[in-house]
């Protein structure tokens, strides 16, 4: 074998999804690009805010020395200050430079924190349905999920994590707003989810922590209002990403922010440095270290998702979909009509529309929607929604 | 104890690297840092060369649709086909855009390599003195170094090699031109060691890969031909970085170029692309793939170096410091006048001089000076360097 053994195992595992890419391609090829509705990946299609553009050009005309240099593995400390300035508004608990580490994205910030908490066989608590590829940033670290599934609206069931403790229990891993459900957390879930923390350290006695996973932090709808997570849990890590808030997932840049009053802060931040390097990220790309700085604050029209959001809704609805409205992300994770998800996304292949099988987020019996698309795709893909729906049901009433 | 135990232990093995960090801040207070001479890092002093500047500028001015969202984690086809069509030429063996990955530079390649390839306990032979983040890297991926020593002139113990090979050997790391010694690999040393791993592979019945670091592959002195790994070995991987020779360390932007004819190239290429995934890396960052991809070839002017050490080999040559001269690289690798490096580099400290005492590249007795400096930086130094080794003649002599 050439490649290593997990590795060889993980890429038979994945193959199907990988056979799904092709078929898509095959697909283009069959019905023509233009029948071809794409909802399979979270790239965001709302362009950067104009700001960010400015502030690009503006860095990358800029001749300072050693502007393209190594800076501290943490980051340019002024764009840290920046960050914990606004952090320190929107969190609502007082951050300075030193509680931020600037990473590759949030995965690089996620695969940072892992392998500075975790030993071998710690196990890291996830709720289901989740952003899948969790469970090999938990493997990298050489530790173990402990999956947990959420409540039919995809809301945390606080005692199933509660019984999903152990003395090997290190962290609890949430991500909201969520992919692939949209949900958001409510405040009064966050303090009881730190309630339980607090409670399991003392039974424990071990520090156990709270990691956010927020790239989605700014998309979301209604006006609802997405809690602090460190105004209630002070054994909080925030990993964030300004890919979806600023529309670059391609320039790989985040941070992670942790609360002042971690336990043993000093150590989990000289471990977070060190593991930034050793990993191989060493530091997150200098010019958008420096073009952050400048505009911290500004984020695409949320109202464009939130429009897209709702046509969606509003026509799977009316063919009659059964979903749990998102509060956020620019997703829809939407029961499958038969509990087959996979096969039910390939009859949605059939007319064109490519979607994502729940199977894939720990989710089996959904299917999820990446809505980060044309509101024209939206339109021309519901016939197709409606006609595979229709279908099943005649299929069924046989 | 609040991060894993390996972290803590990997914390307190390098606290003497941050003691020494510290204790050169201090000095900077204390002496002035005019009076400081900064010869630790291997961060590059010449310029980005202008064309990087102006195709920055110009990418960053582009507005493009999508042009910061995601694209295949292998990175911009474009891209992969400028880097391919520049190393066919200069590598000599015919290579396409699929056998090139864009990666987080060379750190992040030599991750994702060892991770695709290594099961826990797999082996990774390594020539001493060598850069010690490797010991990390490999054992990221579950591995196990091989530390394995050079010659009295750093070039490649080719015997010692071949002994130290078992049934668990996966690979070779070398690094040519080398960091700390500057040595450059000869075509003849290339073809013998690709031999060896023929041999082996007969042997142990398993491929065995030649994985070649070559971020300082043009910083190369006098006409000195770097030899093409991939001429002499099928199975080689080449990790590369621009941060050398664009002076661009802080963006990190670098590839791996894989052998045509590797072995089982397929999985590897799989095996790599998912890795530079669930390691966090996705994707090399979108930007500077842009525009790496207009100014392949494109180079510091390596004269500059070539001028420091030459500068710094002759006054270090005339104070009676012994030293094998660097072939390339920017390091220059000085045999400690006492056994105990660390006791030498501090005794220069006390003289403002920082370098790096040999222990923290695998090569006791010696020091590593870093000279991408400013020249005036060494011209000051060299007075220091020249007292302090007295010093030691002097109490020797008592």
């Amino acid at each position: 074998m050439p490649v290593s053994q997990k590795i060889h195992g993980m890429l038979s595992r994945s193959s199907w999804i990988r056979k799904m890419f092709e078929e898509g391609l095959l697909l283009r090829k069959k019905l023509g690009p233009e029948n071809v509705f794409d909802f399979s990946l979270g790239n965001p299609n709302v362009p950067p805010p104009c700001e960010f553009k400015n502030a690009l050009t503006e860095v990358a005309s800029q001749s300072l020395p050693g502007q393209h240099a190594y800076m501290p593995n943490a980051g340019y400390p002024e764009t840290r200050e920046a960050i914990a300035a606004h952090l320190t508004q929107k969190f609502k608990v007082p951050l300075k430079f030193e509680h931020i580490i600037m990473t590759c994205g949030a995965a690089g910030a996620l695969n940072v924190t892992l392998k500075t908490l975790l030993d071998a066989g710690d196990e890291v608590i996830i709720p289901t349905p989740y952003f899948v590829e969790y469970e090999f940033y938990v493997d990298n670290a050489g530790g173990v999920p402990r999956l947990v599934p959420t409540k039919k609206d995809f809301s945390l069931d606080l005692e199933a994590i509660r019984s999903a403790f152990t003395e090997r229990t290190r962290a609890v891993l949430i991500n909201s707003p969520n992919n692939p459900t949209g949900r958001v957390y409510d405040a009064e879930t966050i303090k009881e989810l730190s309630d339980i923390l607090e409670e399991k350290e003392r039974l424990y006695q071990r520090a156990v922590y709270l990691i956010s996973d927020e790239p989605y932090n700014e998309i979301v709808y209604d006006g609802i209002a997405l809690p602090s997570i460190m105004e209630y849990c002070r054994n909080s890590i925030i990993a964030y990403s300004y890919s979806k808030c600023l529309s670059v997932p391609g320039e790989r840049i985040g941070y992670l922010a942790l609360h002042p009053e971690l336990a043993e802060l000093e150590d989990v931040l000289g471990g977070m440095i060190l593991c930034n390097r050793i990993l191989g990220f060493i530091n997150a790309p200098a010019l958008m270290q420096r073009v952050i700085a400048r505009i911290q604050g500004v984020q695409v029209n949320v109202g464009e998702y939130q429009r897209k959001r709702d046509l969606l809704c509003e026509g799977l609805s009316a063919c009659g979909y059964s979903f749990a409205k998102p509060d956020g992300t620019f997703y829809l994770f939407v029961r499958s009509p038969i509990a087959d998800d996979v096969a039910y996304v390939r009859a949605l292949q059939q007319r064109g529309i490519l979607t994502t099988p729940g199977v894939g987020f720990g989710g089996p019996g959904y299917f999820r929607i990446a809505y980060c698309v044309e509101d024209a795709t939206i339109i021309k893909a519901l016939p197709g929604f409606a006609e595979t729906l229709q279908e099943y049901q005649n299929s069924r009433s046989v």
